[in-house]
């Protein structure tokens, strides 16, 4: 593996989510691997699950960890190739990334969609430019559109807790008071397209996901009717893509409950975190034992161990 | 040990104070007892000696740390059971602890009192949040109410500075133009109660501790008179427990000053950290020989050392 | 070497130019020498380079590293003595290089120039309290009048691409939208006067710098004459000192371009980053064969690999 960008990183869906689960058992025997290999963690926007289990997915590797926030420890980055800098950005990120690259055998990076400009929030250009300058493998660890790091821990998850071969799987948007991204969904979508899953995708009018994602994939405005036989229910929101960034619906309709859950096939519960309780989904559910976000969070070192382990043997 | 969130978690003050000092010159020897073991020190308020020494004492014994400020890494964190989240909150503590817990062997937290709601403060829901659901040890960094790992080193620096058997300890009220916790008093206290030490406490009127502290305590309002025979003044700024979180003195009276000093038994002259020079205690008096400021910073390693060993060893 | 806050620390400069070269291919035989160490990186203002390149050079001896940012981990410090202090500012300096040098094994510091007192900013208050008090080495990290990490990292680097014996250094002033102080101009002229080259500084009328470091410097106004035969280019903003913090030309006539570079020996170019792109110099020339800008950067390693070798073997 060269890049950890997206899933079409992963050339083997089956075997990368094997070897995850088996990494588990056996990360002790690869904590040489990184000796005297530096990640540097570059945060754009705040993180918790993501810094956590990053850190120490890559110490459980032998690696040397940096962290860096940009904005609060460093400055602000000039994007725009050719730009005359006389205004607030201090670097251009070709000059931070190559320099980033010059110190670090691998960056991984955190950069959130703006949500005011679609056209640039889905060019990627902070991962791409990343990519193309570093001279390094480049992790995404949420860019503007893809939360692969996610993704793949949420289908190693759904591989350990399913009880049939192929699962039915429902990505549910749910109310949120703020507007968020896309990057979770649209990854997800990616994975669950590409795995083993019957999958669904119910969302009120207006939430449309991005067409290049949406390829095939089964949508209905009718969450009860989704959550029928569901397996798996996966509750997310995010901000419209078709009205860029804006909330639309904040319908407490939509907010999964023990009801809803009780319409599906006992079907577990995940959510990427952080969650608003009793906006996204109820506090019964949170707390239930069909739940498994700690699972799910937990497997976020996991996906992290298996992807740096592949670069590392790469590099 | 399990978690050390007060004096309650130590059953042998004697011991634990014998064995860190033992630990000091022994340390090298534990280099490798916290191998493959993380701590992740959160930080939901500032911290120089705190997180300086923590650090240190992970590293001398072998430990990775993870460090994560609140607030600015990260987001801020529900408290309450059962709220509808749609406010500026971003995730519950229950989960931000369970999550943390997953990622990390141990984790220390420190999270100061609010001083506007005394019952709140006093309820200790962050600390107690972090043992109820994280599923690790939890160390108490400086929580509303308590400073165990200063007052450890404290009585860690007593054990080496005293002459006699049974010193002569007064913790003296000093002015501050800030309102403080009464965290580091309330744990002096509780530890300074179970030592074998003679303690006065010396405050103006309304700065009465919480009662809960207090009980067979010797009170006076009289600095002069307590300074008597004291083999080692403790200075601290606090706010008023009654008036709660209030500064109803700012008397420069009650400022340590030489002339005080001198009405003591040659007393060592000790604080905390960080001291406000020539409002809480003069120039003269920190930079005497006397002053033992120092020594007891650099017992917060020693603190942390030995409390970290205890737990690693029952981990 | 005992600290590094100047070249006045350095007694063989070519002996550490040779030495630091040397490392870059024998630095794993010395991943033990720090090992058990600890540097402490404190930083009162932003880093990026230097942040990263001191971290991973400290990595690469074997040291534990524990960074600490002023004003967002902690808080305000005094720095006057004898100050009563019931303003903002929660500790004298003097008491936290105390506890520092009481946790690390080195000190390394960061803090700039305020630009508005300049007898203050000249004084080095902040760096010299930390040499007189912490008790341990202090490395200059870029003080308010110096970034000696940079400039020995910049005489590498003239070391490795030059094609002369004694080449032709031109330091020239260049426009930028920001008031920046004086420490990296000032620095590079120290280890230039000493180096084996021919040194010439280039800027407009009321960028004199300060005169303790010019003496026996040769000085023009004439940019484009400062140029010919030059063999190496190293460009700077700088806000002056006889007005001081003060921008008295923001020309882009100053701003270097292919077209100036043209006048040269084929020269190098050179920066100590981060660079204002189309306002300091050209994306052309930043971008072109003879920018050296990416391996000066790298040479941040460089040098702060030999500083911390020698301070270590000093220990």
């Amino acid at each position: 593996m060269k890049h950890f960008f997206s899933i079409s990183d992963v050339t083997d869906l089956k075997g990368i989510v094997a070897e995850a689960i088996e990494l588990k058992k056996t990360i002790s025997n690869f904590s040489s691997l990184g000796k005297g290999k530096t990640i540097g963690l570059i945060f754009f926007n705040s993180s918790l699950r993501t810094r956590l289990s990053t850190q120490k997915a890559a110490i459980n590797l032998g690696m040397s960890v940096i962290v860096m926030n940009v904005g609060s420890d460093g400055w602000k980055l000039e994007m725009e190739d050719g730009a005359i800098m006389n205004g607030d950005a201090a670097e251009h990120i070709k000059d931070a990334a190559r320099v980033m690259g010059a110190y670090c055998d691998i960056i991984a990076v955190r950069s959130f969609a703006g949500l005011k400009d679609r056209k640039k929030d889905y060019s990627e250009e902070v991962l791409k430019s990343f990519m193309k300058y570093s001279g390094v493998p480049v992790v995404n660890l949420e860019s503007s559109t893809l939360h692969p790091l996610q993704s793949l821990a949420d289908l190693i998850t759904i591989e350990e807790y399913k009880k049939v071969q192929r699962p039915k799987v429902v990505l549910t948007w749910a109310p949120h008071p703020k507007a968020l991204p896309q990057a979770v969904p649209n990854s997800f979508v990616q994975w669950m397209k590409n795995a083993d899953v019957d999958f669904v995708v119910t969302h009120p009018e207006g939430y449309e996901l991005a067409p290049e994602f949406m390829e095939g994939v089964t949508v209905t405005n009718d969450q009860n009717n989704a959550f029928k036989d569901a397996d798996f229910i996966y509750a997310k929101n995010w901000s419209s893509y078709q009205s860029y960034g804006q909330i639309l619906n904040t319908d407490p309709a939509w907010t999964v409950s023990s009801e809803k859950m009780a319409l599906t096939n006992n079907a577990k519960f995940m959510h990427c975190l952080p969650v608003r309780r009793n906006v996204v989904v109820t506090d019964e559910v949170l707390d239930a034992d069909y739940s498994i976000i700690i699972p799910e969070a937990k497997n976020r070192v996991t996906s992290a161990q298996v992807v740096l382990k592949r670069i590392l043997e790469n590099l």
